[in-house]
């Protein structure tokens, strides 16, 4: 047993069930993203180890490199971001902005694997490229809120703040560009270590004790997102930046229920500051109040790095679905189509002569549009063909005896209760398109 | 221009038009092979090197290798095959043989990019595992017929083969198996170098003249595939194992009306030798007449392979489309559904008090099934917002305006004709649905 060989730690294989489940997932999402007029775009997983380089700060050591026999540095991507950028420098004169893409495929990171963490995972990304509008910011979060809801998530919030607002609370508290990065971070932890675990971030960071409290005050702000976008504006009074944003906010807020987003759906959290250096603008996370497993997605708006390589300024806004996350959390749930097997009806074969009436019925039931397996081995007892189909979990297997044959008939037998009745063989097809 | 990053050569950037093309070709493979009740099996990309090796001859010097930070040797897969392999054998106790499973994905090879040939490709493999009848070699040839068909090739044909009658022509020619693996060699170049060609690689290596000619006799013959395999059985009589290769053939050409292949669909074609060693069974090519692109599919059965890593024999037969060749072979053919973008429906924004109408009119639309994509900024021009749809090749593009609000209309605007007209708000999601 010791010497087969296994999969990579970190690096999952999806068996049948598993499959059917993520395929379900991105159908849906397809579905939605075409819904909105987003369009398909596909990269290769591999790029230039340069292009990747200097992103993504100190993450960058996670990056998988390698070097070709040519000499060339080539690395897996860790994300469809950069990619994206790529292509918008490199087909400048082939794509029209704004331009609405999905993406799904792929990524890798050197993480230690971790309950929900792997090294290959599944991102569904979708981003609006070329548009600084609010309609954009606010599409996103309907497209979002759709996906989750036609995944059949309930229990869901999704979080928005936006950069300029994190920025005015360091500001308005005093200090410089610098120590703000340590707020962020500081902020970012709020979830795990509690306000009162901020604070002492803050006050070893050497925040002065009344800044932390402004600090805490202003990130705890909860309530109605217009409740706590009017406090905001009181507290950032005179930091022209953090008010520019506000509105931001507001314009996207007014727009959402138009776009059939509840006021149910969305909450503004100041404290959300999401990890990734990029951001410029709004930033949302979604979460499910149950069970707790982290955000299912995050995202906002990034308007320098897709046009770093085109050296001209892309206003870019787009979020990512974990579709690792997503699959544990609706296994864990038990959502989704709760396939066990493709196949919807299985075929016997009941002896040689016969094999060839089985395999024509196969034929005539894929043709009105059913999913059929058929037995292989004509000589095996029909009992062992049965079983076959029950372990598959396959609901309903067919028999074409000479008996049946000579009176036009096939016997319809239900695997999970063991019921059989005999049919005409002109209305099987029917029959079975029916149960 | 020339700092700005590039793909890697030989990996494809697939921008939105090639990715529906894409996705209709894939979407098609699914729909037939799960109609036979396949299964999908999705594997890591990357596999430890040790796990690769040792499986494909000369080819392994193209095999992407490198080593993780943790000192592991890790590879990238060059097939699906090997990987099926290790999943067999890695859940045993999960999994139920017979076993059809499908897998869709990249896989690379450190090849130079020519024409058609490319380092990341992917492949649709459908395999039947654990069974040796010839019911799932036939299964294989109707999966592979019904999906060209459906991808709407009318012009194609399957050529059959197995490697015991090669072996055997080989056999009866006074060939040891060293020297057969030569004629294979030599065979398989058949439609490169002609005939001629043919001979002069067998003398040159060696095979006496009469029994070159008589190699190339056997590996010429062509005819209705009954003729062919009562004119092998003649030739080859007296070795078992070309004869029951023989009997297998004409088991497989049997059933295959019973399953609708329809006997101008295949022939059977002695010269077929496919490069790959791990073949023991039949083996089958399906070729284009028009345009010559090599074969659009290849496959057969391979006994021992998927067993190896199990320790025990597990008869496999399968085969892999080239989605690369399918897509090159279907756009110079202009096959394929011919969208260039996904949404159906442009919105234009009107102005910012009447842009919430017009979202409302877009999720009304949506809900409806349709694809809708807006404009994005309400304080753009009307002309500029149908020029972005028009440039796109969305054919339909509604306008809100005030007048059309007060009277409960919406303008539709034909964008291939510039026709418009104005339809009450309550019928607009019917009338673009029928359109």
């Amino acid at each position: 047993m010791s010497n087969r060989p296994q999969n990579i730690k970190g690096m999952r294989d999806h068996l049948p069930e598993a499959m059917l489940l993520r395929q379900h997932i991105l159908n849906t999402l397809i579905d939605v993203f075409e819904r909105y007029g987003f369009e398909p775009l596909q990269t290769p997983l591999i790029e230039y180890a340069a292009t990747l380089e200097g992103k993504i700060g100190d993450d960058e050591k996670l990056i998988y490199r390698f070097e070709t026999h040519g000499g060339d540095k080539i690395a897996l991507r860790y994300d469809q971001t950069v990619p994206l950028a790529r292509v918008v420098a490199q087909y400048q004169g082939q794509l029209i902005l704004p331009w609405r893409r999905y993406a799904i495929g792929q990524s890798y990171r050197g993480e230690r694997p971790a309950r929900g963490r792997y090294r290959e995972f599944w991102q569904a990304d979708v981003d609006i490229v070329g548009s600084n509008s609010p309609v954009a910011d606010a599409e996103i979060v309907a497209v979002l809120t759709d996906s989750l809801t036609e995944l059949g998530f309930s229990g869901f919030t999704t979080q928005l703040n936006h950069r300029q607002i994190l920025g005015g609370i360091a500001r308005v508290s005093g200090l410089d560009e610098q120590a703000a990065g340590v707020v962020y971070r500081a902020i970012d932890k709020l979830d795990k270590i509690g306000p009162d675990g901020v604070r002492e971030e803050l006050l070893k960071s050497e925040v002065a004790p009344d800044a932390a409290e402004r600090i805490l005050e202003m990130v705890l702000l909860r309530g109605p997102a217009g409740d706590v976008l009017e406090d905001l504006s009181g507290r950032l009074d005179g930091d022209e930046r953090a008010l520019a944003a506000l509105e931001n906010l507001r314009a996207i807020t007014r727009i959402l229920p138009d776009m059939g987003v509840p006021a149910a759906a969305y909450t503004v959290s100041p404290s959300l500051a999401r990890g990734l250096s990029y951001y410029t603008g709004v930033v949302f996370e979604s979460v499910l109040e149950q069970p707790p497993m982290g955000s299912l997605l995050g995202g906002g708006r990034y308007d320098e790095l897709v046009g770093a390589f085109a050296g001209r300024p892309i206003p870019t806004v787009g979020l990512a679905f974990g579709i690792e996350r997503l699959h544990d959390v609706m296994t864990e749930l038990g959502m989704g189509p709760g396939a066990r097997t493709v196949a919807e009806v299985f075929i016997t074969l009941f002896d040689p002569e016969r094999a060839g009436a089985s395999l024509q019925l196969a034929r005539a039931l894929r043709a009105g549009g059913l999913k059929v397996e058929t037995a292989l081995d004509p000589s095996e007892k029909l009992g062992k063909q049965f079983k076959h189909a029950d372990r598959k979990g396959i609901p309903f297997a067919l028999v074409l005896g000479p008996d049946d044959l000579a009176r036009g008939e096939v016997v319809v037998k239900n695997l999970r209760n063991g019921e059989q009745r005999s049919i005409p063989r002109e209305t099987v097809v029917a029959v079975l398109q029916g149960l």
